[in-house]
């Protein structure tokens, strides 16, 4: 599937820094047919457009009004099995939401059929709203998570996908039979990617054990060791909740900290992705800080099934490294701009308590949806941001414009309201708090368009 | 403008009593050439339609696929000046918002075309997301502010509208000049409103003190006086914040509270809004409740502007009525459905600090967007529900329906995927979740529809 070179004209605006939104109303970026960003232009110039090495003949992409391309979004943490109750929790918190909601939702993913319908709606949805990179939690079923793997690779989206761990404080219908078999599967798993994607250069195998509770010693230290046999990175959740750190520590009662317990494993690396982190104590955060493991802060989720307030500001402060993830479906929405919302609203929540100094701005927030996730998933070098040599996983954003008084509702422009006098940081604030998938035109990954929305030209 | 009689037929959903959402799967509401509801009927069959007094001939509206009526919201507060402003506030609070963005906006409203052009864009755009009755603040403009009683009545969404009074603490540029200005102002657009609604039928006059620090005793005072005078609405600000709590309490020395110096004026009564109350006292909640005043609670700008938590659970378990206000651009949002699910969240984390009782459900926020707004701005025995005798303020809502694995995602459907096997009830939290304006096909007035989208039938 070779591309097509590509001008990219327009403005566009990435997170140079954590608070350093770079805003280029007037660029030019060029794409080549490996879909790498081989040039950037801040001052693009009907004139200046390259005229050689066979860019003279590149196709031209062009944003619309107060349209502009920004990177790809990065969801470092999201249960693909889970999308069909995205919504669905009622008044529960975690550990009897696995229990009424999820683990019978995702036994039924035996029946690969029922698999096939949900992880197409679900990367397909995830697409339309940005996410050019999902790092999934699949089930425990061999045939169900490949298929996730070959729809991502399908569809086009970049993904981590991880067959879940569990062996124990599961229920019978839905778990691991042994230690044995969890790795035996995973592996599994991860023969079926090598074999459609063997560089893993869009589709990446991820050892996933599901979190400390439902895993015996014997399990976690399993896959500590395939971590580190294979070098494939590894997803799990903790401190999440109250009473789950509670049960941690009855099950591990030798361990410091719920931390430890993974540490011991062999599960806290620098490409370990660790989920919400709600709890951390600072001994954690220094020991996880040690080991360089990333977090995915899940703020919609956190609230949704009140879980609690991740103090963010704190673990940025502390030089750890923060991504969002929506965690679908504990997270009610599969946006990650929604998500990146609710990071701001919940960073005030914890300003009401901790001071003002806790407030992420919708720059910060932006960032970590797109640079943060990046090096969440050990991708910072290849996405997240418009640089030479980087991949062109980017999405364009329109928004819409009021026109006079008897001027009707544009249905299909969704709800921005640009005025007229807005600067562009105002706009992209529209966009961060007004925003929804009508403002994603056309999504990139690597250079291919793997989404648009009807009137996009491209 | 007489109305067809005509028919809903498919099924409807509404709030009973606080905890009791009634969902009617088969039902069908007859509504007559006056926009009253004439019969309400749970088990509808085509045999049974009613078959005389004209019903014969009644035109008939049906719901579409997952689709059902439900009550029209009540936004018990919102700024249509500050429309333009949604999303805008970057990380600032009430009292330097205010300064920054909110009264250069306001001011410029003296324009009469751009009043026009902002008036016509707030009033379509809430009607959209199933706004059918709106207490909106204007400004100080007495033209403007008679424009937007004229565009609410054009459109058709019921709503009070407020001149706002200010004459201390505000800029030299936008504020009352005297008492005697701030009242005579007041009684013009209460004058106009008369002229084009005589028996306030759609649009009501009410009498809007902006908040205590702006106002000095006498204009309180004298508001007071009007609002007795004329039996009018009116609503106010109360406690959303500390800084402004601090300095209403150097303003008022000789006052209790902030909830003393709106009773002092003779402004706390059965018809008094007021919005926010984040940090009421005990005493204060007790005055407001011994007075039989309003509370209109706006999450998301609390959040937002990071105001503070209201005890909501409090609030209504010592009897308070509470609807709910959207509070832009305070408020970042608009829409009375995503104000809705941010009631659920932020009482998520009252719960985190208080316990699980805090917590709202997703019938309760409903119960608060719906007959608990009704209350609010005193029309419950009209609107928020649907029962004979009420008029017909309501909206069509339609549910996105996931396919084969292999189809499309449907532009238009929006957001909420029903896979078929959702209950009723799990619908409505799908539809709360991850619901949006392009669920509200249709929405009418008084029996008149106000706004509908491309596909509908009616």
């Amino acid at each position: 599937m070779a591309l097509h070179k590509t001008l990219y004209i327009g403005p566009f605006i990435h997170c140079k820094t954590l608070n350093d939104l770079d805003i280029c109303p007037n660029g030019l970026i060029g794409v080549d047919e490996d879909g790498k960003i081989s040039h950037v232009s801040r001052d693009a110039k009907e004139g200046l457009l390259p005229a050689q090495g066979g860019w003279e003949h590149a196709k031209i992409v062009r944003t619309e009004q107060h349209g502009f391309f920004f990177p790809g979004f990065i969801d470092t943490h999201i249960h693909a099995s889970q999308y069909p109750n995205a919504g669905v929790f009622g008044n529960s918190t975690l550990l009897d939401w696995l229990n009424t909601y999820t683990f019978p939702l995702e036994s039924s993913f035996k029946d690969l059929e029922r698999a096939s319908r949900i992880y197409n709606r679900v990367v397909a949805r995830t697409l339309s709203h940005g996410t050019t990179t999902a790092a999934y939690y699949a089930t425990v079923h061999v045939p169900a998570t490949n298929l996730l793997a070959d729809i991502c690779k399908s569809r086009g989206q970049r993904a981590f996908v991880g067959r879940v761990c569990m062996d124990r404080l599961s229920p019978d219908y839905y778990q691991d039979e042994s230690t044995e078999s969890a790795v035996r599967d995973t592996q599994a798993c991860i023969d079926h990617i090598k074999h459609i994607d063997p560089e893993f250069n869009l589709i990446t195998p991820i050892i996933t054990p599901r979190f400390a509770p439902s895993c015996t010693d014997e399990t976690l230290a399993a896959l500590g060791k395939l971590h580190h046999a294979t070098g494939l990175p590894c997803q799990t959740h903790i401190s999440e909740n109250l009473q789950e750190i509670s049960l941690v520590k009855s099950l591990f009662p030798t361990s410091d900290s719920y931390a430890h317990v993974y540490d011991t494993a062999g599960l806290l690396t620098p490409k370990t992705i660790l989920a919400h982190a709600v709890h951390l104590t600072p001994a954690e955060r220094h020991l996880i800080k040690t080991r360089d493991a990333k977090i995915s802060h899940c703020p919609a989720s956190n609230t949704a099934i009140t879980s609690g307030r991740a103090k963010v500001r704190t673990m940025l402060d502390e030089g750890l490294t923060v991504g969002l993830g929506t965690d679908v479906s504990g997270g009610y929405t599969s946006s990650m701009l929604t998500e990146t919302r609710e990071a701001i609203f919940v960073s005030r929540h914890v300003a009401m308590d901790e001071g003002d100094e806790a407030k992420l701005s919708v720059e910060e927030a932006l960032y970590l949806a797109t640079r943060g996730g990046a090096k969440v998933v050990g991708l910072e070098g290849r996405i997240g941001g418009f640089e030479v040599g980087m991949e062109w996983d980017a999405q364009m954003v329109r928004l819409g414009a009021v026109g006079g008084a008897e001027e009707a509702l544009d249905e299909r422009a969704g709800l921005v309201e640009v005025f007229g006098e807005e600067t562009w940081e105002e706009k992209v604030a529209k966009w961060v708090y007004t925003g929804d998938d009508r403002n994603t035109v056309a999504v990139w990954v690597k250079g291919r368009l793997v989404h648009s929305r009807e009137g996009f030209k491209g």
